[in-house]
């Protein structure tokens, strides 16, 4: 029914992770009824993005330079390597502002369901970093779901061998929660880890 | 944080119509993650509907081609002209492939709050069609909200002036809604205007 461009551009909008054909065809509408202020520049920083960004080959984070900014900046703590399972995951810790060493990305996590070993990860790559480095603290950073800490287990192991202190995070409230609304795992984990106020 | 061109492409997602600061991070990932087969296709998709789709002059739809191919459609019913506050509608009534006729695109509809008033719609566009048209009867299909009925009103009023016979869309049970979850106005509506069975 509609013209072939209107239908290519619905077509992947829809297929957009988080979107479907419903939001695919009001982003499509959208785009079109505003060219100056969304479609051009949306245009625009696609292209930009697709020249200047590329995989840190240190860290596996994306960046506009190689190695990537957090690679190059040398005041940060290398001592501490964070290991995460992706690149949105240094986005979030980032944005707490609260850890400043290094990171290491692994591409995601074991998954024998998804045919994912360790070969499909930066593991190679992050046991090499280690070799002959300053790191003394390697913090496994990974979900809290099966296979995130399943990937957290093996990587503790690894690790461990190369004689490196491996830290994880801490399970518990999280910061604003309710009580009531939290699960029974979260629970148990928070009063297991009580610790003494003030 | 991120490198300026990573921080620019997620701006401008996460302020597209349904997307926030979360899912503009995701997309933006998803899309550097998906270069060949997300992209590189969208860049391709918004540059071909940038230069190829404009407004129909005559219903104010967006095609291709100028009259549009609804417009250029001369198996259509020249009878019936069906009135739409947007071209989403036009859409969706198309997909509903039951309506023949033509169409025309106000472009929103009457509201004080916004500022809208009847020259902001393509309402004298519409007025000059029906002069010396084979129209017998304009639907007026706008919204069931307060600005849509106000709108409905005030058009039906101009039309009818013309001599020209004026309906809407009937109020009711939606096909496959649960009569528990209607709201009383539906209900209301639904039962006045009952009809015999079979």
């Amino acid at each position: 029914m509609n013209s072939l461009d209107i239908q290519r551009l619905m077509q992947i909008l829809s297929r957009l992770p988080g979107l479907g054909p419903r939001s695919g065809r009001r982003l499509t509408l959208h785009m079109l009824k505003h060219r100056e202020q969304v479609l051009r520049p949306l245009m625009d920083a696609l292209k930009l993005a697709d020249q200047n960004i590329q995989t840190c080959s240190q860290c596996f984070n994306l960046d506009t330079q190689n190695p990537c900014h957090i690679c190059c900046d040398h005041k940060r703590d290398a001592l501490r390597l964070c290991v995460v399972s992706d690149i949105a995951d240094v986005w979030a810790l980032e944005r707490a502002h609260n850890f400043n060493g290094y990171y290491h990305v692994l591409g995601g996590v074991l998954s024998a369901m998804d045919g994912v070993g360790p070969e499909q990860l930066h593991i190679e790559a992050l046991m090499k970093r280690l070799v002959n480095s300053s790191v003394t603290e390697v913090i496994l950073a990974l979900n809290a779901t099966i296979e995130g800490q399943t990937t957290m287990h093996y990587l503790a192991s690894l690790v461990q061998q190369q004689g490196i202190h491996v830290t994880t995070l801490a399970h518990g409230m999280p910061v604003g929660g309710e009580l009531d609304y939290l699960d029974e795992g979260t629970l148990t984990a928070a009063m297991n880890a009580r610790h003494a106020v003030g």
